[in-house]
């Protein structure tokens, strides 16, 4: 009876992404709630780093492409909501001392600034298997497809996927990179997982194997602009605005695309790629306009 | 041909559980030289961190559980060596300075004295996810049952599993706790991920949903005395013999069984678990021989 009335909430609505956001958060909460086994510090530690104002770019992302494929976006919940768990521990574990040593995100303490450098490593460890139980208890669709969501994400998350690319990043901090190995990083850091957000919204939505491409190639594009307006931010922006330290990736010697390119012909490749993603998904028999909304907004966003 | 080779390896011979060790080994390596998209330092600490000499002993288990139940060993390969990558992962994270602080594990310095904690940290996290996508793309069987094996090991590594009792243990070091925190400290941080091992062997046998529960508590009782005599070896052994830093549960006044019981209650009590892990085995319509001989050797093992 809820979920109806929640898929009553059009598209055609202005509201359609703050809508998504929040029926993402309460889901994240009842799935925490669900949770009876696990230890009280756990708990919070997760809760405190899932209610973290998030943009929740990927699952909105992975539910918007479900919808704009004729799904209901409501069946993609699960599986979008796992998406921004895998999202959230990447977070805690880069935020580490060893690694990024950042005491803000999103405009709060990190988790290990607030519960200690091990309880943050463990707390990332749990949210990683957790986004597996939550497709693989949550998510209603044949066993077939839940396997391919699960594929969809562990290989985008694994060595030769996310990790692949925070490798790289930490491995040449400080070090002259070549274009290539820029481009390497930053598609496996941020790319993967957000190619993998669209993909999973289109298996839900049962994509064919040919839209299925076209999909991945504009997750490509905009995954690429999602992590050069990243380090634009990082440039540019207040810790205020941007709710993270700023200004960290030059006091670390960070590889970026500013570093590389300087920052006119940075956010000229983040337009190219965000008008190329828009092209793709026009051109495509579907309901693109949220699509192109959420391409467009990746220029705008202060945070 | 290979694969048909490698299952005439009877279970009879007194050799069977070398033979495993070395056919997990070596596909262990095998998987690991498929990659070819991973950065070079990370094929490096996972080859390192997977090349040390451990004793197998969960995939060793998952396989002699399929073996005893008339499976063919050689069927259950994948998940076997998928469940020794995730306790591969848990070690290089529980061996991290802001956790256990461990210089030495299995003999040789640890993940991230040898490449740093940044690698390792990212190490354990590469390993995690690659554990799901061995599963995935490698064990041979029906959606239904991969989705089953999948559930088995994410959620006894979740945080209603493993790092549950790692959170725990944690929180506690140094601090006073009742019998029952202790009971589930154990269950969660080393019982989970052995009776899935068990359980995981026994669903890629097809057991019955009887069976299953009867072997779920043979799982259970060599988990716990597992790790009672894993406290005692922390206690009596020399690091040349353990393989790793002994002695430290006391200098970090971890809670263990000989801290809470006494070293011949502790004994007893895994003498106990070990006698009741073979009646049950014993009273099943499997051939048990080799689930009793693992039970045993458990009450002998020096590292």
């Amino acid at each position: 009876m809820k979920q109806a009335r929640e898929s009553k909430i059009s598209s055609t609505s202005s509201l359609y992404p703050e809508f998504l956001v929040k029926i993402i958060n309460k889901k994240l909460q009842d799935y925490l709630q669900s949770y009876n086994k696990l230890p009280g510090i756990l708990k919070e530690s997760i809760s405190y780093s899932i209610q973290n104002g998030g943009k929740r770019f990927r699952p909105v992302l992975c539910m918007v492409t479900a919808g704009s494929l004729g799904g209901r976006v409501d069946i993609a919940l699960p599986t979008a909501c796992a998406i921004e768990l895998i999202h959230t521990y990447s977070l805690i574990h880069d935020d580490l001392p060893s690694i990024d040593n950042d005491d803000y995100r999103r405009g709060k303490a990190t988790c290990h600034r607030v519960f200690g450098e091990d309880i943050a490593i463990l707390t990332g460890d749990a949210l990683f298997a957790e986004s597996f139980n939550l497709i693989l208890e949550h998510q209603y669709c044949k066993p077939g497809k839940k396997i391919e969501l699960i594929k969809e994400i562990a290989k985008a998350s694994g060595a030769e996927g996310m990790v692949a690319g925070q490798i790289v990043d930490v491995f040449y901090t400080g070090k002259k990179i070549t274009k290539k190995i820029l481009e390497y990083m930053h598609e496996n850091k941020t790319g993967k997982l957000i190619i993998a957000a669209v993909r999973c919204g289109a298996i839900i939505a049962d994509a064919s194997g040919g839209l299925l491409e076209k999909l991945t190639l504009y997750g490509k594009n905009i995954g690429l602009a999602f992590q050069i307006t990243d380090d634009l931010l990082d440039l540019e922006s207040s810790i205020e605005s941007a709710g993270k330290t700023t200004g960290k990736d030059i006091i670390l010697c960070k590889n970026t695309y500013p570093s590389m390119y300087g920052i006119e012909k940075s956010r000229k490749i983040a337009e190219e790629k965000i008008n190329e993603s828009i092209n793709i998904v026009k051109s495509l028999d579907i309901e693109s306009e949220w699509l192109v909304k959420i391409a467009k907004f990746l220029l705008k966003r202060n945070k």
